[in-house]
């Protein structure tokens, strides 16, 4: 058996830009930091919340030798390291192996679509192979609203049998429940991670290792205390109210909306910039997103 | 007015693996300079059919490196040169810039959706101002079934009035009709290359570049044929024949139906190798592909 490495609230955290949007390393580590001490168990950092898929490898691999430098532990940190080819992939995976990261966390490739279960189990084999090394542990990314290429049942099966050691895990983005839920009854010991807080109580009942969610990001010390009082009194009370929160940002486009939160929330308005192809909140909906939030107490201190 | 540099039947040239996945340069080579003989008024490498996202950004500059110290003019390529980051885009843009390639064929960002048109033009705008050369030409390339992005006919309108001189053209591969005729007719300056043969004749009476098409890959010399006689007696006889090419390929799945033909055409199997998440066409599938494309002549001499 293996022990699980991860469990309970990951935070994809933001990815700070400076003002001519290149990385900035130090609100990076600002950030990262702020969300272990509000309680994050991990971070997946490089996520989609992330915008891991705006950055470079050679900017993805600086941030993350700068958190692990600056005194992070890699054993909480669960890098996205998956690109469309096999090769960029094995560099991202292999450096975060390096690190000693927790895991990583792997979309399937994205750009060619159909793709059958047999393509992507043979992405992931090369991957796995070529890397060879013991430490490696993947938790699989569902995400096909933006991949276009889901992971079916069936290919988990498949890639549990080959490699049990190495694919332990998976996030699922889909935000559909009976697939979060299909999964939990057919794969009781992988370690699942839906990705809505909204979800917790009722996927930790089936099995469910936490969530990775982009809310967390701004609201992780109360999906804590829920994650750690899940069977308390007060759950069901607790549940609510951080949906309510999921839900008032999700009225938005999510990164932006987060981000914005974000910069307000640790009162760096910097925070808030996004690269291309993602665009700011009008100003409009950015100042009824904030408003919404003071409403709901997230930005005053909280016991 | 822009002169334009590309007119006529281009061709995304396959890239070929070594029986380790890794890629072939001298095999690649080969293709390349037998498309060219065969008749290709240009090559559009690195794009879909090439499995350009199937490579790492170290492959792609590396490959056309070679085939550009090989002798291979430079302005008669138009490498896809776009990936989800600003960043990884500018780099390979900017390397087919310096090696004077005609153009460059740019996708949209394909991992954000849904995007606006103002996130992409400050995708695109980022990435002409901060390569900042009077050298380059950008074809757009619409393909929303693979990125899940498109390229509206605002966006191209904006593009075009800020950059004149460097947004030049599209290709557009969705395979709807109406969307190539509605731009054809919207942007009359523009280099419009539609990605199919079998629209040919009707694109070119329209004023369409010509066409830039997967099965042009083993079929180049009648497509090529078909175009300079366009306005020939017998155009649309010939205009049937490569339709029908297409039409026979073009029943399986297309890159893998379009390498297996390629190393048969060539008598190199090892063409036929795809990269992961592609699978190789199940045997039966192979053979009556090769069937019917013998049936078909197109593996006997032709005039």
């Amino acid at each position: 058996m293996i022990k699980k490495r991860f469990e309970g609230v990951l935070v994809p955290a933001i990815t700070p830009f400076k003002a001519d949007l290149s990385p900035d390393p130090d609100a990076f580590l600002r950030v990262c930091k702020w969300l272990l001490a509000e309680g994050a168990n991990g971070l997946a950092v490089f996520g989609t919340t992330s915008e891991a898929n705006s950055l470079s490898l050679g900017e993805r691999m600086s941030l993350l030798d700068e958190l692990v430098a600056a005194g992070v532990d890699p054993s909480l940190l669960l890098p996205g390291t998956s690109l469309p080819s096999v090769e960029d992939t094995i560099v991202l995976t292999s450096h975060a192996v390096s690190h000693g990261c927790g895991g990583t966390l792997m979309l399937p490739p994205f750009y060619y679509k159909p793709v059958s279960d047999e393509g992507l189990f043979s992405f992931y084999s090369q991957v796995i192979e070529r890397i060879g090394s013991a430490d490696l542990r993947i938790w699989l990314y569902h995400i096909p609203q933006n991949t276009g290429v889901g992971i079916s049942h069936d290919l988990i099966e498949r890639l549990i049998a080959r490699y049990p050691k190495t694919v332990v895990g998976i996030k699922d983005s889909s935000g559909v429940w009976d697939n979060v839920e299909g999964m939990l009854k057919r794969f009781p010991d992988f370690s699942i991670f839906p990705s809505s807080e909204a979800w917790l109580l009722k996927s930790l009942g089936l099995g469910a290792a936490g969530c990775i969610t982009a809310t967390a990001n701004v609201n992780v010390r109360a999906i804590r205390r829920l994650y750690d009082g899940w069977k308390a009194a007060d759950a069901e009370d607790r549940q609510a109210e951080v949906a309510d929160i999921r839900t008032t940002i999700a009225r938005y486009p999510l990164i932006p909306a987060v981000k914005l939160a974000m910069a307000e929330r640790l009162g760096e308005p910097g925070l808030a910039l996004l690269r291309p192809p993602l665009t700011a909140l009008p100003q409009a909906e950015a100042n009824s997103l904030l408003t919404a939030l003071r409403q709901a107490g997230l930005f005053t201190s909280r016991p």
